[in-house]
């Protein structure tokens, strides 16, 4: 009944699964309107110089700069206003020596012209002339033709989860569609004769189902689309059709398996059975976590997760998200981490890693990573946490004081 | 014509305009599987213990611990095994002196046992009986009544963002549904003749509109509801009418204003008469950003942002993000911060905050934000940015090699 399985640790358990894992990115066309934190699956280049125009960064007068050189409020330089641009129009007017034409903040600055004069540096001196009271070098106030971006030059590239700005600079562009990577799908099994659905009441023996929805949160966060195939009864046949079906309609199945061994051994025997090469790891050197299964299936990707609330989370973030950002054609989502100093000792031994979940305490200015007491299979222990630290292979605990790094959930 | 407005630094912008605004959060109660990232309106508390029976966290056999107390391989502490607790189901076994009973991880530990021998640490006799080849301490391997947590007891707070945990969490206590805050409707209204919608030709003069997608993605990252008013022409009239419905359906309003004085100019008339007590700020010490405008028009909140995209962009992250989250009755989104050193020199004014674009490099196992170069005011110094460095009003610039905090985009 002891459980015989080599456990492996999780940089090698990955590198194992990585060789039998071909993720291929499936892409949709969208509206880029639309687009924001969508990871892109195309290479974008520029179709056009941004701005097409010269453009005036101030309001004022389009000139010549030359003809402002040495010009002083004392002995400011002369010109006669030919006209104004009007904004969102073509020039129609050209700037010749000696002459100025009124420009506003965007506007085209007209031929002839390569300089704009703020207006808070002239003064009016009758309806058709000005005084310019400081000179004006070259290019001095104009956006020129392609100095946001120039045709042909490439903007973002296959993988680029999409920001407010690369939002805005694709519009700007007139990429008004754009092809983005098809969230994969990653289907969730729950199993456990003792697991009942959230809404349905409990009976003495009872647990409310959570892994479906913890789990499908983290995957939904992390780009996926999630389908929860309900809590299967713990008996081989149930357990087999759910796999089949899912292993059909999903590119990740997630087993959160019923917690001992037997229904550990029945979650690895079905998920051997849905195809080659089948289960690749049985056991890593995680606490918590160890009951782990990678596996992949005619190459969809496959995994056998503990029951425990807060193995399952540490593991999915382990192997899972990985998994997703693989079929999404992106890097890892990225974590936001601080620096904390460690608050009491940690154990761990060497040839595991440990995931420890921890609470955050200025103290006297400093920044207190304090671990949160309880049964690390309590998920509450997650929820009154607001980071994780790991504890790494090589090492055989943190010493209190040490400056650790936590990952914000 | 030069623009006649105290400008302000923005922290004495932002308490002028909280003396004015009173933030309701308004909620709504939903489905707590589908409130990931929600923020949260009501006080939680447990409405019962977790677990309600006392669980075995391993597989094994459910005991009196003072049985097993001194047993060793070689002195083992014989038991009669008087059945099995079903997964799923109440105990209708008592454990008696010199008695077990089989239970399964997370099963049900029956009245009398006070803990559970692993499996591995036990050897069978027979049908009937067991060796245990090592003693237990009460309550080992036993989570009791409660210990995750107790009735009554306070889970999570108003204003909590939702993570997987939480939602977890709570259906694990059955809280299937759950009063969170209603999105804030965030209205964007761009003005400009030179302005034509992205999926439109541009004529020679017209650029496309960037703003009313920029602002609206950071305003459904910040968790806001976003209705774009369009692109209206600038007359008073069409700016008024916008304005009007803009204020009647929205929270908060956004000008993205035409970017010459004129324009300013008219928007902050029309904010001016849209309600009690109105602009309350005209002109911030920031860096772009400078020509902005705070007002508060019956309750309502409204901005008036630079056109140029970057200032927009910079802008609604200093004050729109947090009058958002006030909405929802939260703090300011988490932002995720890095430390790296300057790579070249930022010249500054005092009394002024300069927010700088930069990208990551790594040199030598050190982490180096460059500024990228170009005018600040092009788009794309944003897209090909990773992130923005702020230069605080009291500093004067910040030299080549300093360490400085980079929020990420």
């Amino acid at each position: 009944m002891p459980e015989l399985f080599t456990v492996q640790t999780p940089p090698d358990a990955w590198a194992r699964f990585l060789e039998h894992f071909s993720p291929q990115v499936r892409s949709e066309r969208i509206a880029t309107a639309d687009a924001l934190d969508r990871v892109l699956a195309e290479q974008l280049v520029s179709p056009q110089d941004l701005p097409e125009f010269p453009r005036s960064t101030v309001d004022g007068y389009a000139v010549t700069a030359a003809d402002t050189y040495g010009a002083t409020p004392g002995l400011p330089a002369f010109l006669s206003v030919v006209g104004e641009v009007p904004m969102g129009k073509a020039a129609t007017i050209e700037i010749g020596v000696g002459e100025a034409a009124i420009v506003h903040t965007g506007g085209m600055v007209p031929p002839g012209a390569d300089a704009v004069v703020m207006v808070e540096n002239t003064q009016r001196v009758d309806e058709a002339s000005i005084e310019v009271m400081q000179p004006v070098s070259e290019g001095q106030s104009v956006i020129q033709i392609g100095e946001d971006i120039r045709k042909g030059q490439p903007i973002l590239a296959p993988g680029h989860r999409l920001r407010p700005q690369d939002v805005g600079g694709l519009l700007a562009l007139g990429i008004t569609e754009i092809a983005v990577a098809l969230p994969p799908v990653v289907g969730i099994i729950s199993t456990g004769d003792e697991v009942v659905a959230p809404d349905q009441p409990v009976q003495p023996g009872q647990v409310r189902d959570i892994n479906s929805y913890s789990l499908g949160a983290l995957a939904e966060r992390a780009g996926a689309r999630v389908v929860r195939y309900g809590i299967i009864p713990d008996n081989r046949a149930a357990l087999e059709a759910a796999a089949r079906r899912a292993v059909q309609e999903c590119d990740i199945v997630v087993f959160s398996a019923g917690s001992s061994v037997s229904y550990r051994d029945m979650t690895a025997d079905v998920i051997g059975e849905l195809g080659r090469p089948g289960v690749l790891v049985h056991g890593v050197s995680v606490k918590p976590g160890k009951p782990t299964i990678l596996a992949v299936c005619d190459g969809k990707a496959i995994f056998g997760l503990p029951g425990n609330p807060v193995s399952a989370m540490v593991i999915f973030d382990l192997f899972i998200t990985p998994a997703i950002c693989a079929l999404l054609g992106t890097a890892a989502p990225p974590q936001t981490r601080i620096n904390a100093r460690l608050a009491r000792n940690i154990a761990s031994d060497t040839g595991r890693e440990d995931y420890i979940q921890v609470r955050l305490e200025e103290r006297e200015g400093e920044r207190w990573a304090v671990p949160v007491l309880g049964k690390s299979n309590l998920i509450y222990t997650l929820v009154n946490a607001e980071g994780t630290i790991k504890v790494p292979l090589d090492s055989g605990g943190i010493r209190a004081g040490e400056w650790v790094t936590v990952v914000l959930h």
